[in-house]
């Protein structure tokens, strides 16, 4: 194997054996080929893209380079995961989690920090007071045993070779590549031991796919990997045009999404939390189709079950979640003031890629890879698109660490909310699209 | 200057301006910007290139990184040198330097190592005993001053940009793209004080331009960077769909120029080293027409001077060529073989690719930076594209370090030279076509 001769041939187009390719990454792992060469390879595979027998091969060795789940038997349920793209405002890990469980699902969830403009699962979860999501697999084990649901970060056990291509990749501008984005959360989640997974692939302005069919090349892309891997997947395209719910901010999602819980919050999440849960039903065997899926998730979120789920996997992860107390014992920012609208009108957009960098802008996501962050500042919009409005009327209320960054968080907001004179047509709905693989059912939306 | 946002401009084909293109450059020579970067950069300009602007300013910050050359007076002829694009096979700079300084020019001439499939001037020279290629430029210009040519690598001085560079592109197969092409030949070049440049571009699948029209364009970009600071440049097309000569690799291929030198060796090196010095003394304004340039070198090589002065040229640089001798005082790998035919019939094919990818699985090229690499090894085809055979006559001798390797080297063998049942056309003539800059004549091949 001649590392720049593997480089040239994909720079050329050409097709790469699985042994070349194989020998090319365990050549990387072993410190034969450089970072260089590694970082000159993503670029070409960015412009040239990869063979689906070149990203199984990606997947193989990535998902080997580390260690994966053997989850033996006796579980109660099927063991199903659900994985999101990043979006703003997207709490649904926090709520679908505990309402799977309850509905029969082992969920065992590795997820991920903020991605630029992006939140993620663990920085939520660590605003919740104690709440550790760096534990060994033997306590994540555990946990799940005993919640049937666990949410920690990757573990530097589980395919490290992701680990080190994606700290690559940031600094080289190699991110937005189908091939590698599959295989960086592919190798991650079949590292899981799964029998099912659902994707959450977002599209628009607050999404890394912006169009259309970027976002369902890559859930095609994903489908493939896991369904030859004998996993059933399943990928909802859903809409990320607009901000996902009302609140964007870690103690602020964490709050929406327990209001989810306890049979609350906004219709747009509640809406996309219960058709995950029914997809992950159907792709775990649970129910014989989405309707039944649907029934059982909504059936189980007014019993109440999944609040007291959710504060049950917080304390089984040293987190004090208090959803009996107002507030549910999560911090709160120091300041926070109400951003009114100054004319009549309808809201006709909400920018999610505005209200993203707010979030940083004011401490709650990071500009460099150890920056610390506040986890109580945030947004909390007060309108949606479509919603009509008066001069005077509440558009959000913004959470700051200090007076002079309301002022910069309610410059956000006016530069994130459209306001005109007339309604435009009904917003996209949340759900775009449906893609199942062969063994997980399929068809168009129901 | 955000590096990844540098990076991902070029990758998106978006334009960089010059203080952009300056500031990353200068923040790697100083380090504030790593080689993945760099790697990923360099691959993103082979897919998207570069514009005008964005060359001028490679160019620039290349030439000035290091030390420029201001020749001064009293130089007994015109100042010229010659550089190709590289190709397998091609020894040319050994025979032509000699060669133009018996012609009455002065040769100062800097070349590179092996790149890519492709060997180096200066891994070739350093198979002569002794010889150093690592000379300051002081000493550079005494051996210039009594022998009329002299011929050493890049030094330190001179366009350290390019030098980190070039190692870089050779490990990530970023070698073929016309800017990264262009600058790097022609800062080196510019900074060596010359009057004219003869420019060698290799066309055909040996070579980094396998098509016509990017060769052209190659030609085109180096003459017009040349002439536009005051340099008269000549670019002849020359064919690379062969290996040039029979010798491939280090030592055997000193072997065959200094059999040039003395009046022999294979037709198509002669000839061109004809072509190139006729060129040269044609663009330095020494003879008024290439058919004049043609004689004069015809002379020198009957003279007998060119062989000799290539050995004082070895000797002033601690080399020890031996002209005189059996094996010229040249290395010799411990094991050969003769590789023969297993039918009868023509050779319609024999593939540069795979012999000059040969020598590096022999040990005669790099294929990490560092890599040390033994000068002996390689190929001596006994055949070339026309030629008619029988079962049981020689292809090709293998030349390697140990009896393994000899079986590595008969199987590339027998994959570069295609035998076919019939003869096919005529092969290509080795000038397909010339181009000289306004400054420098010009016309049709002559």
């Amino acid at each position: 194997m001649i590392p720049q001769q593997v480089i040239a041939r994909k720079r050329d187009g050409e097709p790469l054996s699985s042994g070349e390719l194989t020998g090319f990454l365990e050549a990387y792992l072993e410190g034969r080929v450089g970072d260089d060469q590694m970082a000159a390879f993503l670029m070409a595979v960015h412009f040239n893209g990869m063979s689906p027998g070149e990203l199984d091969a990606l997947v193989e060795v990535m998902l080997h380079s580390g260690e994966v789940i053997e989850p033996g038997g006796g579980w109660p349920g099927p063991r199903v995961d659900k994985h999101s793209t990043g979006g703003v405002g997207d709490k649904v890990s926090l709520a679908l989690a505990p309402l799977a469980a309850e509905m029969g699902m082992v969920v065992p969830m590795m997820s991920g920090r903020g991605l630029g403009h992006t939140g993620g699962t663990l920085d939520k979860l660590e605003s919740i007071p104690g709440f550790r999501t760096r534990i060994p697999l033997e306590e994540f084990d555990r946990v799940l045993r005993s919640t049937g649901c666990a949410m920690i970060g990757q573990t530097a056990e589980i395919a490290p070779l992701d680990r080190r291509l994606y700290a690559l990749r940031d600094v080289t501008a190699t991110v937005p590549s189908i091939p590698l984005i599959t295989a960086s959360i592919m190798s991650k989640k079949l590292a899981e031991g799964l029998d099912a997974l659902v994707l959450d692939v977002k599209v628009g302005r607050g999404a890394f796919m912006a169009r259309d069919e970027d976002a369902r090349a890559l859930a095609r892309s994903m489908t493939a990997v896991g369904s030859a891997r004998g996993i059933a997947v399943t990928a909802l395209l859903t809409a990320m045009d607009r901000p996902l719910g009302r609140a964007i901010g870690n103690a602020l999602e964490v709050r929406e999404a327990v209001a989810c819980l306890a049979g609350g919050g906004p219709d747009a999440l509640r809406g996309l939390c219960i058709e995950l849960a029914a997809e992950m039903a159907l792709a775990g065997k649970l129910v014989a189709s989405v309707r039944e899926g649907r029934r059982r998730a909504e059936e189980a979120l007014a019993g109440g079950g999944p609040v007291e789920r959710f504060a049950r996997l917080a304390a089984a992860q040293g987190g004090r979640l208090r959803p009996d107390r107002d507030g549910y014992g999560l911090p709160k920012a120091p300041c926070s003031e109400t951003v009114v609208s100054d004319r009549d009108g309808w809201v006709t957009a909400v920018d999610p890629l505005a209200l993203g960098y707010g979030v940083i802008a004011l401490g709650g996501g990071r500009r460099r890879q150890d920056d610390a962050i506040d986890p109580t500042v945030g947004f909390e919009l007060a309108v949606e698109v479509g919603s009509c409005i008066s001069r005077g009327d509440a558009l959000a209320v913004v959470h700051a660490g200090s007076w002079p960054d309301l002022a910069v968080g309610a410059g956000v907001v006016r530069e994130a909310v459209t306001i005109g004179a007339e309604a435009d047509a009904d917003p996209l709905p949340i759900v775009l699209e449906r893609m199942r693989s062969a063994n997980g059912g399929g068809g168009p939306p129901r």
